[in-house]
């Protein structure tokens, strides 16, 4: 481990939808030329090497989160424009996972084990 | 991004398989202490950043590789001891997921998008 990595402090999140089968296309074409704005708008509230993959009909996504007030970066991003143009694509493309707050989305798994 | 972090470079991996609800317990159990040659293993074979989520009955590995041969890692892997002890407590808390190869327990997802 680096000097710079070791300075880190991260929280690893995982999370969980399912894309719907009809919009699977749809979803991996947007996924593959991300708005420039949207990943701008994620680095600019502390999330970090952020990746999303799927598995049939299941998308999961990793990210490090490395700010000190998640609440309030959620809510940076929710409150740009840009990006909540995105959500109006990607919104209709998912459907959450069961056991999934009402009103979710994504839906959180829990850390269970960490090799540094 | 700082000059360390720009010249790892790492292929990232994300891995499901289902925990056996009636093994849950134990699976929890047996990662909150995973035993020191077990990781060990893994660092030497060049996996980084590993960690294992759960939602659910569902299982969610996240891990960066970053050696330059992923089939000889798995094998120094697979030819541990202590590992392959470890796998006799860890196999029967596991069912595979639908999609999965026949033989496999974890099965890899595909990246669909990445943010650095």
């Amino acid at each position: 481990m680096t000097a710079s990595e070791s300075a880190r402090s991260v929280v690893r999140h995982s999370q969980l939808v399912k894309v719907r089968p009809e919009r699977r296309d749809e979803y991996l074409a947007l996924h593959a030329a991300v708005w420039p704005q949207v990943e701008a708008t994620l680095t600019a509230s502390n999330f970090t090497n952020y990746t999303i993959f799927i598995h049939d009909d299941l998308l999961i996504s990793y990210f490090e989160y490395a700010g000190d007030d998640y609440a309030a970066d959620l809510e940076r991003i929710a409150a740009d424009p840009v990006t909540r143009k995105w959500w109006t694509h990607t919104d209709p493309c998912q459907t959450p996972v069961d056991g999934a707050p009402e009103g979710a989305i994504w839906v959180d798994a829990r850390e269970v084990w960490h090799l540094t």
